[in-house]
């Protein structure tokens, strides 16, 4: 089990996805703020697991709160969820947790005599559920999506969508991992993913955990592989998707999809129903996060560029739902027409009683 | 005047390509071994560059060489193009360029009563003759090209093909030069084209030397940024023509090559016509060459891939002449379909009585 986040009773612990593949080295945040920075810098990353990061600095927040009244700590749950929505504006998930965990507070608020001892605990066992049904969700996308893979060929995906991006077992590599598991003889090429190197750090150091084939290569060299006949299949996560289908993932992802398309290699998006934000029509309303040019600049502390030179940095891109081929959910695959589908899946859903 | 290589008294001069864009280092090839090394460890790069190189790199070996006997040079010269040939596979310009400088030198065989001393400096002669014929060519492609690019607007290109990748001036930034001469308003969007990061390094460096406004991206943003409708051309270099126009350069134009058709934006190749072998039906003939996995493994002498991991590291790639909108080269400017334009204008050419 790859430790991507966990709650421990000194604080919320982290790999740090900074030092990978070479140094696996744990940092432990004690406040909510180190949540926010944690997540800011990218020592996590990946919209499932930064949201549950942030549910797990709200409620870290509140479990170290010297707050001596209800309205107190109300303004410091406000104030936490300001901080950690500030840090990455692409994922929704970060949102959607948020949102999870003020919603959950507000309900506490309404039973009669709550203490705030009952509420600290309560905000634990929330971030708590919401780990173990990432977890959960993810092994139900891998159950979806895994037929989809070819019994035996070669998969590309770029970035990290794996154990890494979630609490545990991935999304497109979630899937990947299924597919494996029910006997699929799949070697992965991982793009490297620049600038961060998501690809070449964290998806190839998972794989290999895991014994999957693992091949590295730069993003540049996915499509003469694809001429080749070498790839038979794409899959990717996200990080959000518009109610019409489209999706943000990480910036090259929209690259993949066109050359996909132009080779007639299926290409699928794994990740959790609340990555989907029904209330975003299309994807060109999807708020792109501008990184800082150093991280394209300089590499190892060396800078690679000449002084001056402009730079061109956006951490996402979207990929427009016609070069989608489906959406693999926990509850179940997505085909186009998007709007139409995600609307009968919830329709379904809502028509089962809860039990 | 960016001095990429030069013929001097202590023997060939090279500006130190893998020190850019920090340091300007240089270094001297007194022999032909040195010059086959520097070739081969991309201290030179580029189809043009190379070819000339090796063509100074005969020279330099006959011009220092001690045989006494016309036998026992031209014994000489034969292991001097065996090993200068096996450098690199991709540049058809390394072939045609020794093969030049053979044919040189068997003419010069051929002369009653010729001296040693009079082949060295015939050779060195010849070879500075292509210096100049390749720093012309590059003008010509400029004066034939300059009018396909925008009057105001945003050319991509890929790798470097510009003075350091020739004797001087560039091919695909040739055409960029020329343009901004005569009064285009031309931003350039230069991608930093992993691992070796000419983009971020060369054509940044020299583009900012000629004080044209040059963004570099990494490979993946191209095309987000295409379909935001900000780039409204795309031009790069060759390595290798096929003599049906598929073309042969830096892997990753392909990607950019089928982006830019999915966008509907022109896709231009500037190239000499040493580049183009006919001898060659089809690009899928071109040898492609694969380079180190240390490469991509490493980066400024850190490792960041985890130990074992595959690896691929194609430093070529074939884009098939249906994506290519136009060919430039100093004889003019090719169209589809390219296997009749091209012997169009050489039989127009063949034509011309020689002055």
């Amino acid at each position: 089990m790859i430790p991507t986040l966990e709650w421990t009773p000194e604080g919320v612990r982290f790999i740090d996805q900074t030092k990978l593949p070479l140094d696996e080295i744990y940092v432990t945040a004690t406040s909510y703020q180190d949540v926010a920075t944690i997540i800011r810098d990218m020592i996590v990353r990946g919209a499932p697991a930064i949201g549950v990061s942030a549910a797990m600095g709200i409620a870290l927040g509140v479990d170290r709160s010297s707050a001596t009244t209800l309205s107190q700590l109300t303004a410091e749950v406000e104030e936490m969820s300001k901080v950690l929505a500030a840090t990455r504006p692409t994922a929704v998930n970060l949102f959607w947790a948020i949102d999870r965990m003020n919603e959950k507070y507000k309900e506490l608020l309404t039973t009669p005599g709550v203490t705030i001892p009952e509420i600290k605990a309560a905000l634990i066992t929330e971030a708590q559920a919401m780990y173990d049904a990432d977890i959960e969700a993810c092994k139900q996308m891998g159950a979806h999506g895994a037929t989809l893979l070819p019994e035996e060929g070669t998969v590309l995906t770029h970035c990290n969508a794996g154990a890494l991006a979630t609490c545990g077992y991935g999304t497109a590599l979630g899937v990947i991992r299924a597919a494996v598991e029910r006997g699929h003889k799949i070697d992965v090429l991982a793009d490297e993913t620049r600038p961060y190197l998501q690809g070449a750090r964290l998806t190839a150091w998972e794989l290999m955990q895991d014994n999957i084939p693992t091949t590295v290569l730069c993003d540049n060299m996915a499509g003469t592989l694809m001429r080749q006949g070498r790839i038979q299949a794409v899959i990717v996560g996200a990080d959000r998707i518009a109610a019409n289908g489209d999706v943000a993932n990480k910036v090259g992802t929209y690259s993949v999809a066109v050359l996909a398309k132009e080779h007639g290699i299926p290409f699928y998006v794994a990740a959790p129903w609340s990555t989907i934000d029904l209330a975003t029509a299309h994807g060109d309303q999807i708020p792109i996060e501008q990184r800082s040019p150093v991280e394209v600049t300089h590499s190892n502390g060396k800078q690679m560029t000449p002084h001056g030179v402009g730079i061109e940095n956006p951490a996402f891109d979207v990929t427009p739902a016609k070069y989608v081929t489906a959406i693999i959910t926990e509850r179940g695959v997505l085909q186009a027409p998007y709007k139409v589908s995600m609307k009968e899946m919830l329709d379904a859903e809502s028509a089962v009683p809860a039990v």
